[in-house]
């Protein structure tokens, strides 16, 4: 990225029959137990100096509830990251890098995010990727795919209903048998 | 694979949103005008290599029918292999190489391919992948996914309804975008 550029990444981990929750929110399904001989693993300071260039998550109201009830066994996911939650409800604020924003996502990016950001990343859900790809403001998405098939639960493309051209810009295949597709979004 | 096993793959092409077919039948989606710098090619003469490998080629009646269609313009597809159709219609036989099955999934694997065959392809569709994966009769699955969201279509794996463990095997990217998930699947 060119110092100054500005970008949204959609970014998903999903089964690889499409879900990227079940019915319900259980997440022991992330612990897979595969072995890919291959792969690659990535030591936690790598993970934590790239988490670094990420300035600002963005996420639908289930997507916080979920993160917040995952925080009482795991923490918060998301450390002091700035993070906006699109919401038209009344939510608890457990955080103070925590905002919410009830307008529409085209004003949220142009008057908000591209003002103060350069990298940011939407983390769920479903509903709000969909949005964000079909008002043509996101640019990249990284989809890591677990090696289970689910079978059932809330899918991650959902008859968008919109052809889009994608551009492949790298393919990461991890010790744990993920894999990592890195796609840009051809807008123009 | 050792000399005598018996395996039955599933290979599917699908869009990154997981369609494999267009509500139209329409395939131009196939050509994608992605180049991705770092992944290989694969000549002609090493497909062909490749392909006659497969000693029999399973498929439902509308792929069939489907692949019929296609032939008109580019040729059948399947080229001399043993070609089983699983279907209780009567449909036209055009090639000699061509079988009809209306028994159960079951039987044709135990009663028939295993008494003939090594190395199965069942290239479709969907429902018919679905069944042989809920009957545990299949072995492995490559998904091809090419770089493009369709946005609609016939989904591959549409709420299987069965959890399923997968081994990864291998990945391989092309210089077309397209990237194949080769799993296996961990019936025991």
């Amino acid at each position: 990225m060119t110092a100054g550029s500005f970008k949204i990444t959609i970014h998903m981990v999903a089964s690889l029959d499409g879900f990227i929750a079940k019915k319900d929110n259980s997440v022991s399904w992330f612990e897979t137990t595969d072995h890919y001989e291959k792969g690659i693993t990535v030591s936690g300071p790598d993970i934590q100096e790239f988490l670094k260039t990420i300035d600002c998550y963005v996420m639908g109201s289930r997507t916080y509830e979920h993160a917040l009830e995952l925080s009482k066994s795991y923490g918060w996911a998301y450390g002091d990251i700035p993070t906006m939650v699109l919401t038209h409800r009344t939510l608890p604020i457990e955080r103070s890098n925590i905002e919410f924003y009830s307008g529409d996502p085209e004003k949220l990016v142009n008057e908000l995010l591209k003002q103060k950001y350069r990298n940011v990343w939407l983390v769920g859900g479903a509903d709000l990727a969909k949005d964000f790809i079909r008002l043509k403001l996101a640019d990249e998405i990284r989809l890591s795919i677990l090696p289970i098939i689910l079978g059932n639960g809330l899918p991650f493309f959902d008859h968008i209903g919109l052809e889009q051209a994608l551009h492949l810009k790298d393919v990461t295949a991890y010790k744990s048998g993920m894999v990592e597709l890195w796609y840009e979004i051809k807008n123009s």
